[in-house]
């Protein structure tokens, strides 16, 4: 199942149901799961949004050896958070603060959780991730390196572009990750290769944390992330996904 | 005005605004302003709730001089997150992890906001704060010092006690803290002794993040804070507000 958020003539946000090249109108929550309406839209005709509306933004540093560099790996997953307010959705533009020095694109695997999770075993703890989708963990090199913690670095307003929208029943240890920059080619990956496996994460969240439906845990980059300028556009597509794409925009000159 | 949310007879939580032993529930929301009805309570009757359900809780570590030890002041604020998973009430109970090593009470002021906020002035930060309440910034030592950020360290459940009500019209450069520990006085300040004052604060974070009405902001903490052990009680007590209660327990032991 493909499962969006979206909205058609400004009217209230709301799910659906990708079918072919249509969005059917849904109702139900991710913990109930959905049931489509007779309402149709061709799929080019809405708006689509960020498909989950987290109360919690999870993110995973150093999941990927590629992306170590010289750094030895964590013992345990290096968990930290974006804040919700820097959600943004497909199209969406991300803007780069001009005070913030080198910015770079991060793309990544997301887990939407469905089903609340509190001490859960590593084995069963995928039955608690409703579906997939792709994230864009955008971070400011400089603020990273030098804040007492990372709320801007990675939490700046439009720094967590998600979506295109959630997919269900994949494996998340087989999927294939690409990063593109006006076409080109910057980052790439399978998802086998992370160091601490959706799994691990999940129950290692959740053995601290409660865990709740549309809660959003971004799994880490793969190799070499490469710094956004104005006026590029950045896609992060995901076999089995789809591709979530977004423009880049000084802050005082975007949307 | 002295705004709680609270349940009764278990049923689902709602506002209401305290006048001498009573609380009358109320309509509204912290944008727009809240109205009392005819549907009045015996304070003593009713379960306090903590009374924000915040998008985003932000704290900022190292905000008293006397608090930093060995340690430079930063020169902006030190913002980070804790997660809304780790919010508890008045009375609910701080449930320590066996391995988590020394967690520590860290007695705050906390700053509630009523009116969104992004891109606003020092000079008129204050405007975008509905009022303020008392809350612990709960601390996991080691966790906090040897993690890649402090996830857990702040944001284990139970780690983020807030209450009892929000005070409206406060001045909150004037106030006074005082942090109890089985009715030991640990913890005590005056707010003036700020190193980045509330309105800084705000602008600063609203510099790079929406804030949303009912998001908080813990404010930091004085001196040095006391080790938490299971079978005690903390008290944060701040001068027109009133006293945060709450016990802690191991987290196997507790409710």
């Amino acid at each position: 199942m493909k499962l969006c958020r979206f909205t058609v003539q400004d009217r209230a946000p709301r799910y659906g149901i990708i079918e072919g090249d249509e969005v059917a109108a849904a109702v139900g929550d991710l913990a109930a799961g959905f049931t489509t309406t007779s309402e149709r839209y061709a799929l080019a005709a809405v708006r689509l949004l960020a498909p989950a509306t987290p109360s919690k933004v999870i993110a995973v540093g150093l999941n990927y050896l590629s992306h170590l560099g010289d750094q030895p790996p964590l013992r345990d997953p290096g968990l930290f958070f974006k804040p919700p307010s820097a959600t943004v959705g497909p199209d969406e533009t991300i803007l780069l603060p001009r005070d913030a020095g080198r910015v770079d694109y991060e793309g990544e695997l997301v887990a939407v959780i469905g089903r609340t999770a509190r001490d859960v075993p590593e084995e069963s703890a995928l039955d608690h991730v409703f579906g997939f989708t792709c994230g864009n963990d955008i971070s400011a090199r400089e603020w990273q390196k030098n804040d007492l913690q990372w709320w801007r670095a990675k939490g700046t307003d439009t720094f967590g572009p998600m979506g295109p929208w959630i997919v269900t029943g994949l494996d998340p240890r087989s999927l294939e990750l690409w990063v593109r920059v006006n076409g080109e080619l910057v980052q790439h990956t399978t998802t086998d290769l992370m160091i601490n496996s959706v799994a691990r994460i999940v129950a290692f969240a959740a053995r601290r944390m409660t865990l709740l439906p549309g809660d959003v845990i971004y799994t880490g980059t793969p190799g070499e992330p490469r710094q956004a300028h104005p006026g590029e556009t950045c896609e992060v597509e995901i076999s089995g996904i789809g591709v979530l794409h977004n423009n880049t925009a000084w802050e005082d000159e975007g949307e």
